[in-house]
C-alpha cells in the first residue's frame, strides 16, 4: 500500500497513519517528495485492505500494490489449472466446446441437441433447468424435472452436463445432478451464493458480470476457491456498454488479461456477447485465436421456437460450422478441437 | 411490436410471420412502405415478448412497443405509491433521510449513530448485518447478533430500521427483525431473492444494480410487486461508467425519469455513488432538487475505524450539516425535511 | 511517480532504472517490501510523463502521484477564477443562465429567443452558426451569416453572445463577432483548435466530450490556459454509458469534483444531457443545488419545428418557469440567479 | 419512420402529425391496436430525420426504419470496396499489415522499423508527424520535418506510408506526402476535417471514436464519402467502457458487424486497444480470425525509449513473431498474409 498526503498534511496527521499502519503490523517507510510525502508500507499489505484511507486526515489517496485475490492469482499458483469434468479434461490443449439448448424445454429439444452437438465435436452440454429472466412473466425452466432430463440426455449421449444454479437452496438438488454448476452473470457477485458451490467438489462456471472488472471476477473465484473448491472456470461472456449493435460487447482482450493474471481455465461465451447468431461463428473464432481454453455456445433445432435466447441460438447445421472453423484456428495456436462423436 | 422486413423478404416469409402473430392471439396489420415492409402487431403485446423474431428468416428487426413492466407502471397507477413503514410516510411530500452505519458493528457505534441521525432529524436507521463484500477476507457483518442490536437501537430511539437481505434463506430471519427489507446493488437482479421479498409485506428498498437501464430495475420491482407486495422503493445509488473519479457515476435524472414512468417513490443513495464523503452532501442536495423522495447516506462517529465504506461515511456533525443544507432545498421544490428530536 | 516492481525484478533492472529516472533530473528512492520492491521518484515529476514505465523489463506498474495539469490546478490558483464576459462575471455568486437556441435559423426565431430569454432572467445568448451534425445530410448552420445576424440579436437586446467554433480556420471568424467561443463536445479532444481558442482573449465554454474522463477535461482545459487564455469555462453536458433512456447520463458529481480540483468556473448544459425537455427543468434544478456556476439551456420559440435539438428544446413558457424553479435553490445555497429584464 | 402514439393522444394531435409528414412528401399509414396507436410513414424517410418528433404533442416515441447512412452500407453497394494505395490492395483477400512507430521521431527509428517492418511481411508504413496527445506539454510530432522523412523512408523501402492528419489547414500539407489519410479517434467526429479529406483522391483510415457507436462511425464514413472520395478503411481501436486492464476495450465484434452493414474494409488496432505489448499479439490474432481486412501495429526499436505509446510498442522481434502468428489464422479463415520481403 502506497499513502500518497495532500500537500498540506501535518506531521501530527503523518504520526497518526504510522500508528494506524503500525497496529495492523506493517511498518511504514515515508519518501519527502519535492511536492508530496509519500508513505509505503512495508509487510502484509492484506491486512490493510479494511482501513478506509481517505477517511484519515492528510490523506489524498491510498493505493494497494498487490492484487487482492490470492488463491486465483498466478503468483500463488504459476502452472494452469486443469479441471476434470467425468473424463473432460478442461484447461488442457484442447479447447473444450460446451453446447445445448439455452433452456431444457418441455419437449425432445435437449435430446436432439445433445445428440447433434455431440456428433460435432461438442464435449460437454449445456441446458438451463433454473432460468434467471429480466421479467417476471417469462418462462423460468423447469426446475427439477428439467435436471431429470439433463440426466437423461447425459446417459443417452455421454456428455457431461453442466446447468446454471441461481439459488442458495437450490445448490444440493443441483449437485445431486450435474456434473458441474454455472453461476450466471447476474449472480456474479452472489457472493452467498458462491460461498455455498465452492463447498462442493465440483467444477464452477462463473460467468463474468456485466459490469464486472477482471479484478472483480477473480474476486468471485477467489469467494469459491477460498472455500475449499479450486475448479473455477472464467467465462467472458461481454460486458455492458454504450454499443447497442450487440447484445453484449465481447472483451475478447480479457481472455489474454486473464491468462497473464490467473492459472484458472478461460472460456467464451459467443453466443451472450453477441445476442445474435449471425455473429457467434465470427466471435468464437477470436477466441480460439486470442487462447480461449473452451467455448458455451447456444444451440437450438429451431430457434424461432426456442423458450428463451432463441436469436442467439445456433441451428445444428450451423454449429456444425462453426466447428469447422474453428478446428483449424485452434491448430493455428497450438491446439485442437475434438471431431465429431459418429453415432 | 412493430416488425421491419429485411428488403429481400419473402411472401412466403411474411405470411410465417403472419400465422406466428395469429397463433397468439393478435393481429398483423402489413404496411408495404417503399423500401420496406413492417408488420405491426394488433392486440396483446406480452403474448409476443417470448418470441425470438430476430431468429425468423426475413426479420431485420422488431421494437416492442409497450414496457415489459405492468404493476410498476404509471399508467397501471397513475397516483404516487404512498408508503407507510412503521409510521413513517414515505412517498409523500416529506423527504425522508435514511441514515446509519454501513455495517452492524461489534461496538456502540450503531447506538452511537442512532442517536446522532435521529437529532439530526433521519426518520429511518440503516446498518448491515449481512454485507455483500468483494473480498472473500472482508467483514462480512455480524448476522443474527447485528439484527438483534438494530432491534435495540430501534427501541432506544424509535427509528424504524432497515436492513439488507442478501440470501433466500434469511429472507424470513431478516422478516422478524427489520422494518424494511434492502436489496444490494449485487443482488437486484437476483431474481429468487426478489421473488421472495416479495411474498411478506414489508417495504423493500431496492438498489439500481451498477450496470442496470432503468427500465430493468422496474422489472426488477415487478418481481418484488408480481408476487404481492407493491411496496417498492427504487433507490438509485450510481451506476458504472468509465468516469472513475467517483466510485460510481450518480444517473441524477433517473430520478426525473422514474418519476415519469412508475408510481414508486425513489430515493437517492449519495454515499455509494460518491464513494467519497467530501461530495456526499453536494450530491444529496442535486438528488432532493430533482425531486428524490429521500435519501439513503452513511454515518459513523469515527470513519478511518469504520468496519466498512469508512471513505463515504459522514461524521455526525458532517451529517448535521448535510441535514441543513437540505432543508430548503426542500422547500424550494415544495417538499419539506423534518427537523431534528431533541433527546 | 512510483514504480512498482514485477517480483523477479533483477538488481540491473532496478538499476537501470533509477539510471533513466537520474537522467531526467530526478532521484529514485529505494524501497524493499516483502513481496515487491518500489522506486519513488523524488524531483519534478513531469519531466518523466514521457517514459513508458510498462515498457521497460522489470516494471510492473507506475503511479504517477500529481495531477498531469497544472495551470487548471487549484494548487496552481486556490481562488476561483472569476471571468468578465462582456460585463457578465461569470463565476461570482451569480449563478449566470446562458439560453438561446440550437442553430441560428434563416428566420426571426434567434430575435424572438433573445428577447423571451432576457425577460426571464437569462444573462448570456448563445445560437450555433456552425452546427456539428452526426449527419452529413443534416442542416449544418448558417455560418458567416449566422454570425451576423447574433451580432445583431446582442445589439437588440445587451447580451453577450457564444457561439461554437468547430474548425481552426473559422477562429478568427468568429471571435470577430462573439463574446466567448464554445468548443463543443466533439471537439473536446480536437488540440490544433483548443490551442488556436487559446491565443485569443475571450472567454472559452469547453464541453466535456462523451467519454472524456474529469482529468482528460482538465487537460484540455491546460492546453487552452496554456497558450495564454486562463478564461476557460468548463461545461458538464453528460457523458456516454449503457443507458438510453437520457440522451446522455448527466455526471452531476463532476461538478463536485471540478469545484474541488480546479479554480475554473463549472457550468452545467441539462439540455443535451436529458435529450427530452421534460427532464430539462429538473436537472438544471440539480445543478444549480450541486454548486454549479451556471447553466446552458436550450430554448427555441416552436420546437418541432426546430432546425435541430427540437426535442430537448424549451419553449419560452417553459424556461420562465426554469428561472422561477432554480431562484430559490440558488439562494438555498448561498447563490442568485438575477431576474428578468422588463422589455 | 415510425411514430408511437401516448395512449392520450387526441385525434387534433394525430392530424397535425399526418399533415408535418405530408408536408415532407410522405405518407402516414395509421394503425390502430388495443393500447397504442402507430403512425408509419410511407415514402422517403430521410426526409424526415431533421423533425423532432418527441417535442410534438400526443408522440411517445419515433424509431427510424432505415440506417442513416446511404453510400457507406452495404445495400447501396453490395459487393466489397477494394482500395489500391500505392499498389497495395486493400479489401480483398490479403489480410493487409500496416506498420511503424507512434511517432516520427528526430532520430532512425523511422528507418530503422521500415526496414524492420518490411521483412516480418507489413505492407503499409505508418507513423505520426502530427500527434494529437492528451497533455499539451507533451511531444507533438514533427510537423512537416516528419512528412520529410516518411517520404525518405518510403523511398527506402517502398512501402506506402499513412499519417495522421489532425487539422483542416493541414490536410494539403499531409496529401502532398501521404499515400493515405488517418483520421484518430479523437478527431472521427471532427466533421470539417471528414469532409476536407473527402475532397482529395486517397485512403482515408478512419479510426472509432472512443464512444462512437458502429453506426456513428458509419455517418463519418459516409461524411468523407459524401464529398467524392469513396476510399475509406475503418480502424475498430478500441472503445471506453469501465474496464481498465486494458487502455481500451477492443469490440471485436464490431468486425464482423461492420462486415453486414458496409462495403468498406474493417481493419483492427491492437496496440491501442492493448495499450500494453504484452497483448497485442493475441488481439491481432483475434482479429484476423474474426474477418478482420488488416491491422495497424505499433512498432519501436526501443519502446522504453520511445516519444510516444511505447508501453504498446512491439520490438522488431515480437513484430515477426506476431507476423508468423497470424499467417496460419489467416489461412484458416480463407485470407493470406504476405511473406516478409528479405532485403
Amino acid at each position: 500500500m502506497i499513502i500518497v498526503l495532500r500537500p498540506d498534511a501535518t506531521e501530527e496527521q503523518i504520526q497518526h497513519l504510522v500508528d494506524i499502519i503500525g497496529e495492523k503490523g506493517l511498518r511504514a517507510h515515508i519518501s519527502r517528495g519535492t511536492e508530496r510525502t509519500i508513505i509505503g508500507c512495508i509487510g502484509d499489505e492484506s491486512k490493510l485492505q479494511d482501513i478506509p484511507f481517505l477517511a484519515i486526515p492528510g490523506v489524498e489517496s491510498a493505493m494497494p500494490i498487490l492484487e487482492p485475490y490470492k488463491l486465483a492469482s498466478k503468483s500463488f499458483r504459476p502452472e494452469k489449472t486443469r479441471i476434470n469434468m467425468r473424463g473432460v479434461e478442461i484447461g488442457g490443449d484442447e479447447v473444450i466446446v460446451v453446447a445445448g439448448p439455452c433452456s431444457v424445454e418441455p419437449n425432445d429439444t435437449l435430446f436432439q441437441t445433445a445428440h447433434a452437438v455431440r456428433e460435432a465435436g461438442a464435449k460437454i452440454l449445456r441446458g438451463g433447468a433454473f432460468k434467471p429472466r429480466t421479467s417476471p412473466y417469462d418462462f423460468c425452466g423447469l426446475g427439477e424435472e428439467g435436471l431429470r432430463m439433463l440426466d437423461e440426455a447425459r446417459q443417452a449421449t455421454g456428455l457431461p452436463i453442466v446447468t446454471e444454479v441461481m439459488d442458495t437452496r437450490e445448490v444440493e438438488l443441483v449437485y445431486r445432478y450435474a456434473d458441474a454448476f454455472q453461476i450466471g452473470a447476474r449472480n456474479a457477485q452472489n457472493f452467498n451464493l458462491l460461498r455455498e458451490v465452492g463447498k462442493y467438489d465440483k467444477p464452477v462456471f462463473l460467468k463474468r458480470g456485466m459490469s464486472m472488472t477482471i479484478k472483480e471476477l477473480l474476486m468471485s473465484a477467489e469467494y469459491v476457491i477460498s472455500q475449499g473448491n479450486p475448479n473455477v472456470i472464467l467465462v467472458e461472456r461481454g460486458i455492458r456498454t454504450f454499443e447497442t449493435a450487440t447484445r453484449n460487447t465481447l472483451d475478447i482482450a480479457a481472455v489474454a488479461v486473464l491468462h497473464e493474471k490467473t492459472h484458472l481455465p478461460v472460456f467464451v461465451d459467443p453466443s451472450h456477447a453477441a445476442g445474435d447468431w449471425r455473429y457467434v461463428t465470427k466471435l468464437a473464432c477470436a477466441a480460439v485465436a486470442c487462447g480461449a481454453d473452451g467455448l458455451m455456445v447456444e444451440v437450438h433445432p429451431n430457434p424461432e421456437r426456442a423458450f428463451s435466447d432463441g436469436a442467439q441460438s445456433l441451428k445444428f447445421t450451423k454449429f456444425a460450422k462453426l466447428m469447422e472453423a474453428i478446428r483449424p484456428i485452434a491448430q493455428a495456436v497450438g491446439r485442437w478441437v475434438a471431431e465429431g462423436a459418429k453415432s
